[in-house]
């Protein structure tokens, strides 16, 4: 299927008509409303919503700031508008956009112009630890190789809660953060900017429809509740982290910024690129049964780090999201065993994504193995950790026959730590 | 001071002119809308703010079904309207509402007939863990003494992130849990309801006013950010926990509900029992120094049981807010140093608050010294931790010369695990 707009047909693109991902924008001092990724456009769903070329069949969705009030309306709908949008977007269809130059104008606005927003209101922010090598690299650097995976790993899909005021869109700059930290052989913490800033590459999946309190659900039905996935960036306070996280988790080394890309890629766009989990090591309890289906996805990841003042970005890792033990439906069946509700816009990390070697580690922590073995990257600069003024960028793709379903890029740039208040 | 509703000036009444806590409730199928709690009626802030008779300073707040907004204009509102309300409840004051039968009818509506909702809209949920007694018998149970404190935790204010979604108002039914657990002797997990359902007695103190993201506060300003405080129930399932909490902290032990009381009990109301925290055993790092002034209260606590049929609760425990090692204002400025946007609607819980001994312990995890001494009822009963069809209840009030400044009830059954699914 190929589209009009032209730029959306290039074999690279990562925004083609067979993709047609979800976000939120705006031009000048114009309201924030919601839009489609096409090409190197954005289509503002809010016109063609109000003139009638779409229909969710309920009211207006669109002219709103997120994309959760589209979300709630559930799979009939989804599926419907991604229909009709690939209708008047593609070759030979619908002619009511294309024929229109006066609405055309209106409808199309050049990404290059629009402000990309949170696309979403994040109610729960969750993040999991289902990526199997970065469990082991973290746990061989901590306990050695032998602990290195926790005795319940192959059983739970661990998770913990995050925090959601802080979950910000990519291109938001993000301020290294203050805290308390203890050097292993210090007597005492000390306090002061973190010193061991990092990322982690991971995926986040986002619940479209809820489920209600105190009701399980099967892996197959959180599938179903699944709207789509985003890029995420789990910027990381390692040295904060390490001296807070026994007993209760982390918290402060993790919770002054989360960063996802603007686009919410589809799980219809993603549907031919379904893959299964890897064989399981250990039998799960029947809630975490996936019946067979695949519930992964073959997504290629990288990472990328540009200094400031650099030319270009260095690729640190090419990774896959298919490496994961578990899925993000067996995730958001497992955070919903008890009883929690979950909601529309409830936003899942997949936890840190690394491939078998360091070609494809997700976090600096384990590309520079706990900042033993330092990068050096194209510039020929080093580093173990981000430093202040560097840009880290997430990308990924899957790859079809001559067409990308993209996500466009998750990125940030680190400010230094703000000025001490008197205390 | 005295109120000419005489029911607020029995000395032993939880809400007298002093207090005026706030909250949200309708009647019948009205809509939900702002309220304060006098003596056993309710007052409608929403007909008082539309006859004008309180006036916020601001657009119409208390039309609505939380608090939020209110809370939202600050520190000056909150004084103002407190003032207000005092000069037309007492004796002697302004008599517009007093002298007029029609609007009293209409303003005030008795507890009985008012159904109290969720009185805050809660961004996020964060709990602590800052009772000493607390922390060394759990850590004693799970360690043994010599190691039952982590060593960070004279140091820090752990937290960690809670489930905000699933935070409920006293008087909602709890659902026991499904889940995955171990026995320590077991090779193999099992999945099933919670065997050891119990509670945690804290304290949760609510953000009035937020910081910006990427700016840490002071203890003094996180003081002056707090609007109040509620008693909250950290529902636990504790085989869950034991077995999910390693390494990454608390989750489906704790998702699946948390309870508050209805009533939000200001800062202004709770400013006579102010108290300091105990002797710091470690000097804490500058960023978390109170300066000297007294951050705790003075607030006694009790827990009540009462099984489905008995005639009457019985008291499990009485303890006192002022045992914490951290004042919640520490816990916001912890929370708030690494840049994490708090937000109007927070929640902190303060971690679980024990006494110095088995008679004020605020767990049955505690009282039941982790099963092996179980606890006898007024009715003969016995129990180790709660079985189907038991109402827990939390209380609490600072005790005044003549009155009390109560939080009225935090309470809740326990229904049965839902059915399983077919996996």
């Amino acid at each position: 299927m190929k589209s009009w707009i032209e730029s959306a047909n290039a074999p690279e693109c990562h925004f083609p008509i067979q993709n047609l991902p979800y976000g939120a924008f705006r031009r000048a001092d114009e309201a924030v409303r919601c839009g489609v990724a096409i090409g190197d456009q954005v289509l503002d769903l809010s016109v063609l919503e109000a003139t009638g070329l779409i229909d969710a069949g309920s009211a207006p969705v669109f002219a709103q700031p997120t994309i959760n009030a589209f979300m709630a309306l559930g799979p009939t709908a989804w599926d419907s508008v991604r229909e009709q949008l690939q209708s008047l977007l593609s070759h030979g269809g619908d002619d009511r956009l294309r024929g229109n130059d006066a609405l055309r104008k209106r409808a199309l606005v050049p990404m290059a112009e629009a402000e990309l927003m949170l696309p979403i209101r994040i109610g729960g922010y969750t993040d999991f630890y289902a990526g199997k090598q970065h469990a082991f690299n973290v746990g061989t650097m901590f306990r050695g190789p032998e602990n290195a995976l926790p005795p319940n790993w192959l059983h739970i899909p661990i998770g913990y809660n995050g925090r959601a005021s802080t979950v910000v869109v990519s291109g938001t700059d993000i301020r290294r953060p203050l805290g308390q930290m203890k050097a292993p052989d210090a007597a005492v913490p000390s306090f002061g900017p973190c010193k061991r800033l990092d990322i982690e590459l991971e995926m986040g999946a986002i619940v479209g429809t809820p489920n209600r309190m105190g009701e399980p659900v099967t892996v197959a039905q959180a599938d179903d509740m699944i709207f789509g996935y985003v890029l995420l960036n789990d910027w990381s306070a390692r040295d904060i982290q390490a001296w807070e996280y026994v007993p209760l988790g982390p918290f402060q080394g993790k919770v002054f910024a989360t960063s996802i890309s603007p686009w919410v890629v589809t799980k219809a766009a993603l549907a031919p690129f379904r893959v299964a989990t890897p064989a399981r090591e250990k039998e799960l309890l029947p809630y975490l049964n996936e019946g067979g289906k695949p519930l992964l996805y073959d997504i290629n990841l990288e990472v990328l780090m540009r200094p400031s003042g650099a030319k270009a970005a260095t690729t640190l890792a090419r990774t896959n999201y298919r490496n994961m033990y578990y899925s993000a439906a067996q995730q958001l069946a497992h955070h919903a065993v008890g009883g929690c509700k979950m909601e529309t816009g409830d936003l899942l990390g997949s936890g840190t994504i690394s491939g078998a070697d360091k070609t494809g580690y997700g976090s600096l922590l384990e590309m520079s193995w706990g900042g033993k073995e330092p990068i050096t990257l194209d510039s020929g600069e080093k580093r173990s950790f981000i430093e202040d003024g560097d840009t880290m960028t997430l990308t990924g793709w899957a790859a079809g026959d001559g067409y990308r379903i993209g996500f466009g890029e998750c990125s940030g740039t680190i400010l230094p730590s703000p000025k001490e208040p008197k205390w």
